[in-house]
């Protein structure tokens, strides 16, 4: 009842870490898109795991199956139903926990809302499910690309590591060039180099992801309790281990005076009304305003950590939790493609509203 | 049509800031609660304008007639209707604002979307909504007292002026007891200065408000997209001047390793599975775990401010916005009973979610 | 939960028979739409009762107030709150009921379902509800009449006697002109007698309202589950005393071979394709084609009947329940403004639909 | 965004008639219900094509895989994925209709719509989506069986030959021994004589499903507009060829006196309330009353004949479209599993509501 997202362009995702595989239905993609399988592909690649030494080593394909819902090439206005079959399951890696719940982990908390659970590499609570997600965000992305929207997310810090330049002052393109996805090249070698000494260490680190928006006009978004930037905070914060969100001025914004803090507004050479600053990240009164939408998302470490841990079994006897399986160091490289579909889901339905509601 | 929260405990508000009155109605209420409307009025009081010299001056009684659902004092399962009437409309104060966007309140954006807006103190945009929240907040409270969840919301931060001390070091209950609503009685009365100050100079200044919610079973929120915190993250950001969300560790477990912010399990005394940290804010994969829930909204500065501000009007020219009207030098204290109101309606919402697919 | 109507344009009504009032919120309704409260008065009167000796006699105002949602005339996207205060309450004619259950009303399941009830006139399962649905039915008219949709119900049939003509033959206006709401004055007549006799024997009588809408073009209506005649279905069956739902050529259909049955196409001199015959009744696949809409709603005699029935009361005692109250003797005179309504929040519904995922 | 049923026990439904396959996610089904294949498979098989003679000679095995959410043999509470591929697709058969719209089949309309359509075999519009309904319906009927709730469909007419007997007289059983599932054995050999003649001449014909649901208690249901049997509406009237739907008395009730169609109450020797007879079919206000819960659903004769009619093509022309392809010459009895499926998804989440609400 809670794997769905969205209310005019609508994902339904299922699948376990370890079950036969996952997938996505999109109900409500306008017909007449063409369907760009490779641009779909290159998404799935940029979350796979196994792409450098700082990735989880599990090997997936993650090719996709197109059940429905496309004909000629072309989007048909109903179900567009993607598979992604799971080839890479170790199973057998799992069983040592199949009576222990994982420090920090869903372990036990599925356990106590369901009585039971798939704990093969975290069914269901399994970050694998995103795949879904980024296969569906690719499409919306396609959409979005024919109303000018560009959406780019990028790795802004990495432990106590910190990029320290603006968005408006770096080539984010250059983030896709690096295995960690920063766009500062000499800040990514650096955050690199902490990750894989994490990794050495048997550890897990957290990270931040920033997003940047560019294209979306004025008149997106809905008031009270969809507003766009709330859409987009519930939106990255289902995303596994994330624990913060914030737009434009965000936290930094509650110590300033309203003096400082506010946009004042002007119309620029082309007529356009613009804001001369944008601590409100491009949203106002949860609908944008034109200027480019920026957020935060920040990750903590991964929970699986090469380490023993105490814990309990699920008759609640004390056990040490021995460190197993593939794992990623550090979640925030391949996030940025989860970030960015993500986005692009809640401003596709978003889109779409504000056709119908104009 | 985003004028509607919830999935089960669902509430739908309506009303402008200078209109006839606003109000909510509540649909999925269960039957047989005791219809408290004393406490309603009372979380309405804590809300209400006029509290101190700090706050706006308008004058709202902010009581609410009960048109529907209750019956011989108790609700009958059916939609529970509450009206506030306004009855301080001071709309000519607006009059110059009417073909003028004021710095970074929802004019312009409102505009742009609909083509029309009532810009009477912001209209539908105006943070009057929010009293109909806290009506509805109220009933979701008594809903949970009956489940043993008590809500504490409190000003942790003005400005740069932060409270150093953890939720679990103070007595949460002073907060009540001072204007700012600041539980460490000393830092108060230097948050209740600075904010005083600034409404000296005609400014504004921005805040931050912690909730902690006690009494959770294990097994409350619903996995993937509707996770607890994700509902948590997404109420919160849809009240007005909130920019930032954050749980457990928030952004500060970005900055640490998995060793460190892991929290590991054990069996208290009583048999109950518990943590010894709670870097998770007591949720799990967005299932609560029966700790402590913790999180904390960051609320930028109020825009309006008693100076001069550059802007443009309707037709684009450039003109002097000057402040006008009734406003508050801050939010936070007025806001700690809305951030009370929300979390109430995200848990009755996932308790009812819970006990229909446990 | 269940007293809300609508993905676009949605409505969420409230209120007992006996409360305080009566209303409901419209969310979704674009910006822009000139608000006729005349107009939408008009159809109110259409409902209420007392309007000749064969409707109740219970006196009601049905005057609606305007809480939110229009500004100097005009609608402005955000949610249009109406209210209807109850003035004619004779609660304490239904003191005698406290603790028994009607037959064939819904007292016994709402008891049951919810383990309390405001039994004064049915509380919420009273009628009385249907005024919040004319009230934003005649907001949805509105909104249609600008894109030349017409929506026109009207009395075809009371218990046994008849309407032998189809919609293409009559005047429809014509229903308006008499008490009873039948576009033939002959028919009309003969079952204004035959109400009026069944009143003066205290009993009731069930009978049908047909409905014809023009204007809507091909295109409207989403497929699967959300099909513009289920959609008409659902909305028809939710009116208190609906029994059936047919349209096109309905129940007869099954009794027909396809080749006699089938809509062969034709270009008309416009250059439109259209269909011969119209056993679709103008929807295809859940899809408007362009014709004529007709669809046919049976409603069951009133239960209020004023003769002695066999019942139990809450203790599950034999009681003999006495008819008191005031009622209709048929309730499909009153039912076409109802019937009405309903199509109109319908087509609105769907109308913005075909828009967002066109 | 249509092809979602469902507010708890949620389905959503993909695939065209000749694309690679179709399928289901059913999200909100609780954990620990055993997942009987063989059941769900059983079902698929009442349903699928080459029963008989006087079914399609389509030939598909409408065998499904499960991709997510069953572990060990048992629901978990996560979404659970069945995909049903297809493999007989004789997609040539249909190059004729590419330009082409078929009378009364939604060529036209999805054309109109969506202004493009996979046109092999209907795509999307065909029927071959309801084998996705008939194994999510298998799903919700083992979730009912726990609960004692029992769903026999059977076929009560065929043109105008019609089962005179009431449910109540005949062992329903028999339904499933005839290939037309008619439950009086020697009606249901006039009927089969009746489609096979009827498919000989290249014609079809329309027919009747009548639906018995027992078990269900008192309380399931929603008030307003989700009313039980409105719910019911919907899911018949959303079945492909559904032209009509009434409960209880239903269309017989309009022309009924109040005094004979009342349920009188009493108590019975168990000390449970009952009506003496089922006018109300099993639903008073909307909620279940404890009695048999009996509603009846109009099939109009298939579309597809196998004679010549007249139509257009794309561009406006008068073509005339000749009978190609496999079909039914007679809905009704494949319809019955489907019938019995679409209320049980109505009645699981029914009954995951009043868990939720009560």
């Amino acid at each position: 009842m809670s794997s769905t997202y969205g209310t005019l362009f609508k994902i339904s995702t299922f699948g376990e870490s370890h079950g036969a595989g996952i997938g996505v239905i999109i109900d409500g993609c306008p017909a007449g898109l063409t369907f760009d399988t490779d641009f779909i592909q290159h998404d799935l690649d940029r979350r796979k795991p196994g792409q450098s030494r700082i990735t989880t080593q599990r090997r997936e394909a993650d090719e996709f199956e197109v059940l429905s819902g496309v004909f000629e090439g072309v989007t048909q206005g109903t179900p567009i139903a993607l598979v992604i079959r799971n080839t890479d399951q170790r199973s057998k890696d799992y069983g040592h926990i199949a009576q222990q719940f994982r420090p920090s982990h869903a372990d036990y908390t599925y356990q106590a809302k369901y009585g039971t659970r798939d704990y093969r590499g975290g069914g269901r609570s399994s970050a694998r499910e995103t795949a879904a997600r980024v296969a569906a965000g690719a499409v919306a992305k396609l959409l979005l690309q024919g109303q000018g929207v560009h959406i780019q997310a990028y790795v802004s810090q990495v432990g106590k590591l910190k990029l320290e330049k603006s968005y408006a002052d770096m080539d984010l393109a250059v983030a896709e060039e690096n295995a960690v996805r920063c766009p500062d090249p000499e800040t990514a070698e650096r955050m690199f180099a902490l990750i894989d000494e994490t990794r050495k260490k048997g550890d897990s680190i957290g990270g931040m992801v920033d997003c940047v928006i560019t294209g979306v006009p004025a008149g997106w978004g809905e008031p009270v309790f969809d507003k766009l930037h709330a859409e987009l905070g519930k939106a990255m914060l289902s995303i596994n281990a994330v624990k913060g969100f914030e737009y434009g001025s965000g936290f930094a914004g509650a110590e300033q005076y309203g003096s400082e803090h506010n946009d004042e507004f002007y119309t620029d050479e082309a007529g356009q009304v613009r804001t001369k600053t944008n601590q409100s990240g491009g949203i106002q009164g949860g609908i944008s305003n034109g200027e480019t939408i920026y957020f935060r998302t920040a990750f903590k470490p991964v929970a699986t950590i090469m380490q023993d841990q105490d814990s309990v079994d699920s008759a609640g006897n004390a056990v040490v939790v021995s460190g197993k399986g593939r794992h990623d160091p550090c979640v925030v490289p391949r996030a940025v493609p989860i970030v960015e579909a993500m986005a692009a889901l809640v401003l596709a339905d978003m889109w779409l509203r504000s056709r119908a509601n104009k």
